[in-house]
């Protein structure tokens, strides 16, 4: 249970890490709207392991099927079914580790969940691999937000604890996609990177912190008391796999100022009512005010190290010890930042559904 | 819109603060759970204005009503309607301040979103009053969680900057109760009643950190991959007006960790599989793991401050300024600990009656 | 569970038959639809027992009070409460038979499914009287889809077999509440009268067929496969105790025709795409085609009697008998005709909001 | 919007007739449960089309793919995707009479609906070949309601005006597969037989009537008021193309019944209470009673046939004609058979999980 996301722009997941695919079928996708394999294809590039130190070696062509719902270059309002069949697996590393939960992993509660019938190969539905489902559908939404002028960009604001210097939105959108680790500040990756490599070669792994803007967003958008616009997003992040903490605009820093500095003070700029500052990140009372919404995500070191660590043997019940071997990424950071991209325009394309600002037929 | 919270334990949250009264529907609930409206009312009596400096003078009996649901003391199955009827409602100053936004209040929103048809007065659907049909909710959702052994115990860990030392369970569930702050860390708590003492006399206001901690959670709660332990919490703790931040177990320190320090072991005691730290807050791949969950929330300084603040007047559409008169508290956090604890309460039960762990009656 | 009915104007009904009130929340409503307690109360008088012989003779004022949402004579998009308390209630003679399930009731399901814990009293849950909370609803959406012309009325078309002739709308709308019965066809309204008061004197009781028809639905409202309109219609209209069947246009019929007969052809009148017949009911693949809507739901006879039925002691688990002696209608079709359109108004409103047809604000 | 089914075992059906595939996910499947492709190959060859006169002559091998959610011959409570390849398919007809809506089709709805972009060949997600997307999910809900003991089986009792004489439920499972009309009195089929070959010589089609029959439900199933089992049970019944209409039990003729002949008398039967009777249909207050569960769908004529018809030209707002050349079933009746016992078994297994019936791992 609990694979579908969205009340009137829904998407559902499906697929394991080592089965034959992982697909995503998007319900209420309004009719009309063009869009091409090619387009959702792009999003699903940027999710690739890079170059970089940061990446595992897995070579996946990831490439992405319409199975339904666009005909003729255009949605249909049907059920939109997008696919990518596996490939590259070798899953003898997790036949032979099977009753061996990595630690942060999701083994040891898939296994009680389910009893020990998960796949758990690769980490079955648990995987990173998973969000590339996030992915295509976010690729549809991001296209359907264009046209209502929203648009989002997500970056890497801190790793292993180095942050990047605060951006001006412009120069968030210029330099986000100019190196590799995705971080607007180039310094800043720079030290980062050189983080990442000495966190590899000592066979361990690093966090960080992705942001995400999304601009444009109309006010009115959210609907509280519970399904307000930051709780959606935040349910929402967390389903990539390693986010720990959501917190928007000034998030916790919030609770260490004062209402004089935190308040948000109103004014009027070319007709329409703005803030001053955005402490608020663009929501107050759980509806969106116009302004940018800025949201944060605490993305955890991944949990798959070289490093020796302790765990139990769950089948025999007794203590044992484990060291990954498979192919993994010492920073997932970068890898993610499209995922946190997409799954906004999944919620926020919702959302705007939801409020009748996107029609069902798009002309 | 959004009013209903859970799938299978769902309150239905209505009423505004200066309307008629503040309600709350239960679908869900099994039969023949012991409840009675004193059981209901002492949780509502925590959420009350304390004789502190921290607290309004908004004096309300807040009487519990059952409406529905119970019958000779015990649940019957059917829907529980749970109601308090407002009181001692003043709202000549929201009158005469319809048109003028408080910074980092709802009012903007609001009026945007329902075309200024909203109930403004005191906040209306957006007002901290709100959050005692969460309450009364939560308290029959702890009820049955009891039956299962679960407890939850929240406190206050921080105040306007000002941190609580960090103390084990035992000694949060011990000393939470023993002031007016709910900070299990008495000395710590001194401070803090002195900040928020200064800060009301400088007509301002102070946020904070509660944290949230169930126990004997049941592994296996959660329903991967968007139906998470995590997502499903965060989601309703956005509820709580003023929360812009939501972590789980080391939450945002994660992101400066290493994989090495942040995972956590496995070793067996007393025959099960426990984890020897608990940097994953209870949670691994979005399902309980058996250890205790751990939820942080960050609470920004209530925006009702004396100050004065700048705003634009959106009948007339001129700048304005702004000073609140109302009554007020100069830091809600302490009011929030009962509500958070309540949120949680809530989202447990709903996550335990999906996975069968709760039946259908209770004998 | 199973108490809110609706995706996007949700309503949740609670409240028992012996119990304090029966009530509603209404969540999705736009703001600034302008309705008055009368408006609501209006819609309930028509619910009540009437003076004829189909009518119990338990006497309640049933006045409906709004609890919140309303504010200055228009909703403000915040839930609305509507609540009747109960009055002259006797409960009695169910304290005596409270082991005695009723044939044709739901008294021993109830008694299964929440183990006995039940408020049996006057059927509790189960009892017509919670129509009365569908008819409070349906009052707000009635008025919600008057705003974009749709009009619905329901008419007595059968009682204890004797049918009416059948009446082409308008003449429906004219005479529908012409008589006690609710019957466009004055004869035949005649010889139920009849029917039913000589089913009275012999103890026992007749059911029905209503049907209900909307006009001015727009094209387009209905979202298969599954959220058709046929298909969330029958489903509320299943919410109506005693009904066990559901049909449109020519429903059971169309089975013994052909297609020939039964296809509806298509032409163009006044510039639109119409219908020559309506067969369909208004329906083509669960989407409504711009014809009226018509539904006919069967009522059964209502199973309280005075006659001696066999039933058991579910305490004792032994035979016993019973012969119902509370206040009952001998048939209950005339006044679940209200309630039919109760729940097609609060039907078509929430699809008509899916589709985007109400806006968020009504002006 | 509208393609997912059930809260908590939920299928989302996809795909479109002349698409590349027609699939199906199902969420909240739970773990452990042994099941084969073929299992559920041998129930979509059931809705094959026959040799017999009733019958298309599309000859689709319809093979059965498992994309995920299954590993080890069990399911591993992910996902479970389910997709049939489209083969055989042949559009030009479609391509030429694009904008002739056939009456009593979705042609115009559709084209209304979603503005002219739908995938309109072949009905595209209309079609009757759609239903094989509920037959593969019901293969596995039906395996699955197995484990308690439910048994499922659907019959034709009337078809074009024939009716079967009525059989006891042992006849029916004996007898509903011996002949292709899945028709439980043999003297009826061949008449039915006739009809229909009759209706096809005239370029005509037959509608009929199918009524499934579930055995051993146990008693509290369903979810008053509004979630009734009568009330999701016909929710479902209505995503099936052609259905008009549903009843349970007695359904339409006990609006012509007196209380006294319609209510089912309770007794003890081998310790537990059962009813003489069974004009319920297994359903009293919208919850199972323990009785057989019994249905009735009216199915329409299918509304293809090679008779000449009226229809509007949508593109040129003009008069047309139009003869169905496709191939098509001239009575779809008995090809609906297996898709009612799919539907009803999808359906009374997510009210299985709901009431705690089905356990998270199936052992």
């Amino acid at each position: 249970m609990g694979n579908s996301l969205g009340k009137r722009f829904t998407i559902t997941s499906f697929g394991e890490s080592h089965g034959r695919c992982v697909g995503v079928i998007i319900d209420g996708c309004p009719a009309g709207l063009a869009i091409s394999e090619q387009e959702i294809q792009k999003e699903v590039d940027r999710r690739r392991p890079g170059d970089g130190p940061a990446s595992t070696s897995r070579a996946e062509a990831d490439r992405v099927e319409v199975l339904s719902g666009i005909y003729e270059g255009r949605t249909t309002g049907a059920p939109i079914g997008l696919l990518i069949w596996n490939q590259d697996v070798d899953s003898s590393q997790y036949l032979k580790e099977r009753y061996l939960p990595r630690p942060g992993h999701a083994d040891f509660t898939a296994y009680t969940k389910y009893g020990g019938f998960n796949d758990f190969r690769g980490g079955g539905r648990f995987s990173g691999r998973i969000t590339a489902t996030f992915v295509m559908a976010g690729a549809v939404a991001r296209k359907l937000l264009g046209t209502i002028g929203v648009e989002i960009v997500a970056h890497t604001v801190a790793i292993g604890g180095i942050k990047a210097r605060a951006k001006q939105v412009e120069e968030v959108k210029a330099n986000a996609g100019s190196n590799t680790l995705r971080c607007a500040d180039p310094e800043a990756a720079e030290e980062m990177l050189r983080a990442i490599e000495k966190a590899r070669t000592e066979g361990d792994s690093l966090g960080g912190v992705i942001e995400c803007i999304a601009l444009n967003v109309p006010a009115g958008l959210g609907e509280p008391v519970f399904d307000t616009l930051e709780g959606d997003l935040s349910r929402a992040m967390f389903a990539i796999p390693a986010v720990k903490g959501v917190e928007f605009g000034s998030g916790f820093s919030a609770a260490e100022k004062r209402g004089s500095e935190s308040n948000d003070p109103f004014t009027i700029r070319d007709g329409s009512i703005v803030t001053l500052t955005n402490n608020a990140g663009g929501i107050l009372g759980g509806i969106s005010n116009g302004m940018p919404i800025i949201v944060r995500v605490a993305v955890k070191p991944t949990p798959s190290i070289a490093r020796e660590q302790e765990t139990v043997d769950m089948e025999k019940m007794v203590p044992a010890t484990l060291a990954t071997r498979g192919r993994h990424d010492a920073c997932i950071v970068p890898r993610a930042v499209p995922v946190v991209e997409a799954i906004m325009a999944v919620t926020l394309c919702d959302f705007a559904i939801r409020a009748g600002l996107v029609p069902e037929v798009i002309i």
